[in-house]
Order: C-alpha cells, then sequence, then structure tokens
C-alpha cells in the first residue's frame, strides 16, 4: 500500500508498504484524513534530539519510543479513518462507520504510541491499525476532515482545563499555531469572556480572532504585558527565552500554563517567579475523557474548525507539505487525505 | 543606640545611631532577639545584584527596595520586642508587653518592608519602629526568642499552604537549612503522614529529624528520587542546577514547590517538565495570616524551635556569626540579642 514515511529528515512517498494485520482487538482502518502536526516537522528535523531527551529522563517517565533513526518512521497522530476488518474475535463497528480513536494501539505485547514508529503505521498512510475498544465513531455527520483535528483541539482543551480558568479570568495566548489556536477556541468553548492572542503573523492573529480570540496583539509592537492585565498566560510558542521573558513581566501571582514543546534547554531566572510567586503549569496531551470532549465540542459545533484547515495534499504531497508549513503567513493545519 | 549594619559587605557594630523617633501610628520597640536570616547573609555579599534583579522586573512587581549600598544598611526582620512608647495619637499595648510583628513600617510616606534600608531600622538594633496595628503580643508566655523565629517559620507554613498538600501524600524536602526545617515542621503539623528530607550535612538531616522528618536522605549516597515516591517535592536549597535535577528525576505530575531564592539566571529542560506534566510554584514569604498562624503554633506547643536556634550573639558579634553560619554542620539559626 502506499505511504509517507521519514527516512534521513525528509519525508519520503513509498507505495511498497506491506498491508497491516489486525491481530485480536485490533480493526484494520483506511485512513480519511491526517493532519500534520507541529512535531511531526520538529522530529523530522531532530528526532534523534528527542529520542535522546526522552532516554534521559529515568524513572520510567520516557516517551516510551524505541526508534530506529536509521531505519523508515511512521508517524500521524491526528486521523479520521473507515473501519474495514475487524481482527479475530473483535466486535467493532460496521465496514464503512468513519471513527477516530486516541493515537494509541493495543496489542498482545502492550501499549504503543501511534506517533513515530517503525513498525507502527500512522495516519500517513493508506490503511493503519487501531484498537477496537478506543474506536470512537464520528457522530452527527460530522466531515471526516474535520474529525481528524480532535487530537490537535484536544491538545488545547487539555491546556485549558489544566488551567482552572474561571470564565471572568483575562487569558494571554501566546502563539497562534494550531495548539495556540485550539488553545483559543476551547478559551471561548469555556465561556472565557476575555481571550487575548499575540502572534507576529499577521495571517495567524486573523485566523486568533476568526475562532475566537477577543483582542490580537503583534508582538513586534510591544510586549503584551504592557497591553493585557492576564491571570492566566498559556505560552504555545515552545521557544527558548519565551519562559523567562514571561516570567520578567508577567503580573504577580500569573498562572502561567506552558503547552509550546521547548526541546532546547532554556535560561529563566526563578528569581522572577518567586518574588511574584508564579505558577508554571507545564502541560502534554490529553487524557481519553479530554480526546472524546473534543470530538463532542466538534460535532456539536462548539467549535468550528473550518478556519484552521489552510491545505490539503496527498501521501506524495507530504514532503512538500512539511516545507510549506514552515510559513506561518500561508499555513496553519494541512491535511493528509490518502 | 547601638547596632550592627552592613558596610562593603561586611557587618558592623555601631554604637552612635541615633534613637528612631516614633510618627503617628507607630510605636518605639526594645528588640530582645532578631533572628539572622539567610536572605540576608546573601544580601550582605551580593545585596547589588539582588537590587539589579528587583529593578528589573516590570509592572511594578519590584522589591519595594531603594536602597544605597554606598551607606549604611539596618537589616534584621525575624524579631521579637518590647513596647517601650506609643507616637502621637497612638494606641498600643502597654509598655512592657512582648510582641513580635510583620516586618513591615508604615508610615505617613507609606509602607516600608523592613528587610534592607538606609534608614528604617530593623533587628539588629537596641531599638526599632513597628506598626502600632500590625503588633501580634506574644501569647502563652512564649520565650521570646522562639517568637523571634515566627517569621522564618511563617515561611515554611506559607510553601506548605501553596502546595496544597494532603495528609496522605509523600513530601520530600530538598536542604534542610532553616527555610527546610520551616516547611518539615509546618508539615508535620499539618499531618502529613510521610515527610522525607535530605541534605549533605549529617547535622542538619539531624535537625530534620527532630523537627518532624519520617526518613532522612544523604544525596551523597545517591538521589533522593532513586529512594522517595513523593508527590510533592519542596526546594530549599535555591542553587542553580536543583531546578533542572527536580524536572529531571521527579515523577510524573509531580508539583515541585520552589522556596529556596536562586538569584542567578538557571538553566533548565522544559521538555522533562512537559513530559511529565509538572506543576512549579515559586513562594514567597507568608500573609498576614500565616504570619499570625505560625505565632500560634509556636505559642501552643504545635512546633517547637528550640532545636533550631544553634547560637546566641550580642549586636557586636553579628559580624562574627554571619560568618559562622557558612557552615551547615555548625549552626541553624543564630539568634542576635541586644
Amino acid at each position: 500500500m502506499r505511504a509517507a514515511v521519514l527516512r534521513d529528515k525528509r519525508m519520503v512517498y513509498r507505495d511498497d508498504v506491506p498491508d497491516p494485520v489486525p491481530g485480536p482487538g485490533q480493526v484494520l482502518v483506511a485512513v480519511r484524513a491526517c493532519g500534520i502536526c507541529g512535531s511531526d516537522l520538529h522530529f523530522a528535523s531532530h528526532g534523534a534530539d528527542v529520542l535522546a531527551l526522552g532516554g534521559q529522563m529515568a524513572g520510567g517517565a520516557g516517551t516510551g519510543m524505541d526508534v530506529d533513526m536509521g531505519r523508515d518512521i511512521f508517524m500521524g497522530h491526528e486521523f479520521s479513518a473507515e473501519v474495514l476488518e475487524a481482527g479475530p474475535d473483535t466486535e467493532t463497528q460496521s465496514p464503512g462507520t468513519l471513527v477516530t480513536s486516541l493515537p494509541v494501539l493495543l496489542s498482545a505485547t502492550g501499549v504503543e504510541p501511534i506517533v513515530y514508529s517503525n513498525s507502527t503505521i500512522g495516519g500517513y498512510a493508506e490503511r493503519m491499525l487501531l484498537a477496537a475498544p478506543l474506536l470512537l465513531p464520528i457522530p452527527n455527520g460530522l466531515d471526516f476532515k474535520h474529525a481528524a483535528l480532535t487530537e490537535p483541539m484536544a491538545v488545547g482543551l487539555h491546556a485549558v482545563n489544566k488551567s482552572n480558568i474561571q470564565p471572568g479570568e483575562t487569558a494571554l495566548v501566546l502563539g497562534c499555531g494550531p495548539i495556540g489556536i485550539a488553545i483559543i477556541a476551547s478559551l471561548r468553548a469555556r465561556g472565557v469572556e476575555s481571550v487575548v492572542a499575540a502572534d507576529f503573523s499577521s495571517k495567524r492573529r486573523e485566523l486568533a480572532t476568526t475562532m475566537g480570540a477577543h483582542q490580537v496583539l503583534d508582538p513586534a509592537l510591544g510586549s503584551p504585558f504592557d497591553t493585557v492585565k492576564a491571570a492566566v498566560v498559556f505560552e504555545a510558542v515552545g521557544v527558548p527565552g519565551i519562559i523567562d521573558d514571561v516570567l520578567l513581566r508577567a503580573r504577580p501571582g500569573t498562572r502561567l500554563v506552558v503547552a509550546g514543546v521547548c526541546m532546547q534547554p532554556d535560561t529563566v531566572h526563578p528569581f522572577f517567579a518567586i518574588a511574584k510567586e508564579i505558577n508554571v503549569q507545564f502541560v502534554l496531551a490529553y487524557n481519553p475523557e479530554e480526546f472524546a470532549d473534543s470530538l463532542r465540542a466538534l460535532a456539536e459545533g462548539d467549535i468550528d474548525v473550518t478556519p484552521l484547515i489552510t491545505g490539503e495534499v496527498g501521501l506524495d504531497g507530504v514532503g512538500a507539505a512539511f516545507d510549506d508549513l514552515a510559513d506561518p503567513e500561508r499555513h496553519c493545519k494541512i491535511l493528509v487525505t490518502p
């Protein structure tokens, strides 16, 4: 079958990948749409560093990834799909049912994240395996392209949930890439009455407004902290220096939610945070309930992800799409539709 | 009158300081005891850096200190005292009453912290001014030497309150200087059933046990994180590198309370914290209610600070005491008794 795989830091099109065969409890599905995630771009360029950092953490907190960078790597964890065929002794939805799922495959040998793997196929492929107990049918006739964004929108929902923000509190979202946008959408869905978003890109500020920001700011014209008195700051940029800038400029008592994934070592001044008693909540991903809540929010129209989808490519276009996503003026989310 | 003042990075004895005169709402008191705080030692050596860092923070979050390092500086913020005389039109306790107070002086010109000042006299002096509305009589016949430790013990109480630790959760306290010890004592007073403390000094580990730690560890023999599964980690060391070490080694979901005051820039790996969704609560000082609660805990015998007091000097001994406190095997808290 066809797939796009990571090889030597580039996404390569293949038409000779063996079809996966569902085992007990597994379901073979046809991928209908798969979003390209910023973390995929990062992994493509810096995969070895990501794996090394994960390995550095002791105590079972590693990333659970055992990946050989010298071999082809399957990726794609933001997908919707159509049920084709269940494995032996496996009950599941009828063939043709549109579904999504947590990006996790259950097998006889354990739990494998569907994220970066030499063997577990992800959403950048014609077909893949999913775990029958984790399948969520796409409800309400929701467009399968929108359903593919359940995952990134769940990331935003989780960040907002962890922040414990109250409707009357002001939120400042730094960075309006897909995660920042997902946070903005969840803040609005939660009823937060003052959502301010900052991004250097005018296109992204426009998108932030469309997705629910009450006010947008261009950091090139001055620090957002000079304009906004925010109780909760969401950092969705993930580059070195931004955390310290927040610690320096934020108000006393600020709750900072770090949703951007900075992979490099970073320099901070603890004294800034101490003097202002700042709380820093680092967040990652979502829980299964939040994933289901995210799908429900899309299906019920609480969040409309139409404006996020700025491009669509086939499996042979994934490499070019990875390059295109570097330009924030052109793209937010590109969908791969195999 | 007599006082010890900071001059050119050294504590200098003076017997020619003019007696302060209480204004309206102020009370002249005779200092009975004043604890030497680690932050005083740090300020003596690195005062200019501390002031520069405070000045760097925008938005009114500065330290409120306008100090000329070229002139004598009064210090001493952990004190108990005896009421001598009220200012004009000021009601207060009878002369002879033993009191303590938040280290804050109210005056016609505003609020001045009693911490580092060219003009506002602190506890390293024969006499000082306090604000009548802030005076707390020392209850239950509590020893005034113990009452002087209300302030550092309130710092520990505040850190524990901010952690929101539950009795069934395990606490790991890194560093058993006065702040670490205050945290340990507050954890025990709160009913936390598993308090583990780590320090390189055997004397300080012994003190931690006396003050309530259920288990003590020597980090020279291996990381405390290899032994303890802690839900809440209290960092009471305050040197560069320790926050990142916690982020690397702590369990997923750990709440880290940073009570140590690291004044230098510090390098961290946000990815460690992100992958484990660590929450970092930076804390400083206490609120007025916690200060009063701390005095009550000492007066009612919930916390006995006797073992913390390892030395006592007069005003002419403050300089030598600052030097002696560098050795954790000899001292925890030295009281100045003018």
